[in-house]
């Protein structure tokens, strides 16, 4: 691939806008008492654990810095001072499929610990979206539906044109609302930007 | 803060709406030669270091990540096996403010090693933008753009009403930008969704 | 507990020594012939995959950081822009016990997939020592072998005196028996401590 | 390099005893009165915050983690749920050379916000053991100790025969102490091994 072959940027406008329909879409099909229970849930647990493998982890990790600035106990599982889960906690996995292995076994211990799961995810009858006190979910084009055999430049030109690829809708528009339900948390907590400022960490 | 006085979840849907808003500003404001620039300079280089601190960190792994499925030689600065930047790579650093202490140091190392930078960021005239190659501006409110003295929910009444706080705005847009780029290095490339799959990780 | 009561630092001294004994203990205990098997596997493998959880999870991640140094193209599984493993990559496991959930599993699907898998623990029984091409062997309490009903304290007046809690003292046998093997594999490759410092990363 | 040159693994017993030497002779060397501080400060701070970089940063962790099992408040700098340093903490940074130019720099923050500053590392005259409050000194070589314009493998023929590269000396040297102060925390706590695996986590 020659670097000079560079001639335009439509992909990429196109791919925003694709993005936007899709949250817009979302916005439409959210279960609006799934989300009062979830954040119920959190508000009522002792503390929140958040979990989710490859870039679904990184938007776990997203989700739990914000709630840390909200002044939430908050952990991020496998970092290196979390500690064990308790009855009384809150563990929220992310998981676009609901299958990932991993992610799927730790739920189960979650819920034999007598935890409380609350699964971010687009398949609400996964192994995840099963198990789980809670399915949140947020209907978007997984790493798991596509048609893995023909080119993506081919199957944009049908109904998947422009979108990004494998799980990349899931894990922008879970961000989207994770980001959302801490608009939410600041209004019922009655929270500052200030108060979120001085939390933020101040050796980075 | 009782749990039960979660009555609504109005904020989620109009945060949500907002950001839809913010990124649909955004497109309109894009500028597409550098966007143009900063695609032939990812394929020129020989390896790509992908650089952020905190939330933009998480940005830029979940940007690595997908670099790596299309086959690019991709690091992320801070991690184990990352080896040392030489003057033929590309390194690409994602900062709101343009101003991250630590973010910037490493983007003076990089510039006097005599790598490419490039630098991901709201504000042209800030440190990171001004040593930049490209400084790829998406104009969006960061974590020291707000009124610090006032709550956040007063404040949300008037200008910035349902945004989400502190540096959110930046880090959903350059998250959407940068998986939209993907999109287009997959034009680019001719890489098929298969083949991205098959560079996904086997074990998590 | 208050912080005047600090009067001396003798058990500081004696768990040193303790550790200093564990050490010399083990290097008598080595099977060299699997030491040697172990080196040749590395040499030979096409890529050199690390995987460990917890503080095992940080000698891999340490032993990993080494490899990248004297050149090995080497990974950490669960970071960023770790790709999928293939039949001709080495996958080398950290367990004191053998039996960690998360990285016996994933050592089934390294097995299934092909690739060589060595794990480095105290257990030659355990599961991930039964399944491994190699089970390098370093014989030391895990944090499965303490009898966790008595307090560590009286504990330490018997057998395991002064020693370490739960799985220290594999955790430092196995980075002090790692970071050699990295001396071994110096004189192998006759790579120069420049070299070596050439690739360390330089923006940190 | 073949593999089947692999014809003995002397230099892996002769660097497990080097190591041994090294951790005999800081034993003898350590100043009992800053250990007997650095306790008192541990067990006096409000909170406990951790950094390094590179393998440093992987003892910083390995520290941490004992200090949770413990039942300390602590965390690592750079983690996703790290908050802000306030004046009563207590922040313990792991540099060998004590110049490492982000800790560096993050020191100077630290001393700034007013909390306490204990360094570890084997230069009691450089930077950061110059503006700490106490600079725990373990004697060893560091990465910028050495010759690095002659082979190592002739090197080791000198003074430093069979020594393992770069920082390895004191990144060992800095975990074996660090466990052992946790041993002496066991006893002045009174913690039983039962109580910490209790707060290890439960879902790995």
């Amino acid at each position: 691939m020659k670097k000079d072959q560079v001639k335009d940027c439509e992909d990429v406008i196109s791919s925003m806008e694709f993005i936007v329909e899709n949250i817009n879409e979302v916005i439409k099909l959210l279960d609006r008492e799934a989300i009062i229970c979830m954040l119920q849930k959190i508000l009522g647990g002792e503390r929140v654990f958040l979990m989710g493998a490859g870039r679904s982890g990184l938007v776990a990790k997203a989700f739990a810095m914000r709630l840390m600035h909200l002044g939430f106990t908050v952990y991020v599982v496998g970092e290196t001072t979390t500690p064990a889960v308790r009855p009384q906690d809150v563990v929220i996995a992310i998981s676009g499929s609901g299958e990932t292995r991993s992610i799927a076994d730790l739920g189960k211990i979650v819920k034999d610990i007598g935890s409380t799961l609350i699964t971010v995810t687009s398949k609400k009858e996964s192994t995840l979206g099963k198990i789980s006190d809670i399915a949140m979910i947020l209907p978007s084009k997984t790493k798991n539906d596509h048609d893995v055999g023909g080119s993506l430049e081919k199957s944009m030109r049908g109904d998947y044109k422009n979108s990004p690829p494998l799980g990349t809708a899931f894990e922008i528009i879970s961000l989207v609302f994770l980001d959302s339900l801490i608009a939410q948390l600041i209004t019922l907590t009655g929270a500052s930007e200030a108060e979120l400022k001085s939390r933020h960490t101040n050796i980075e």
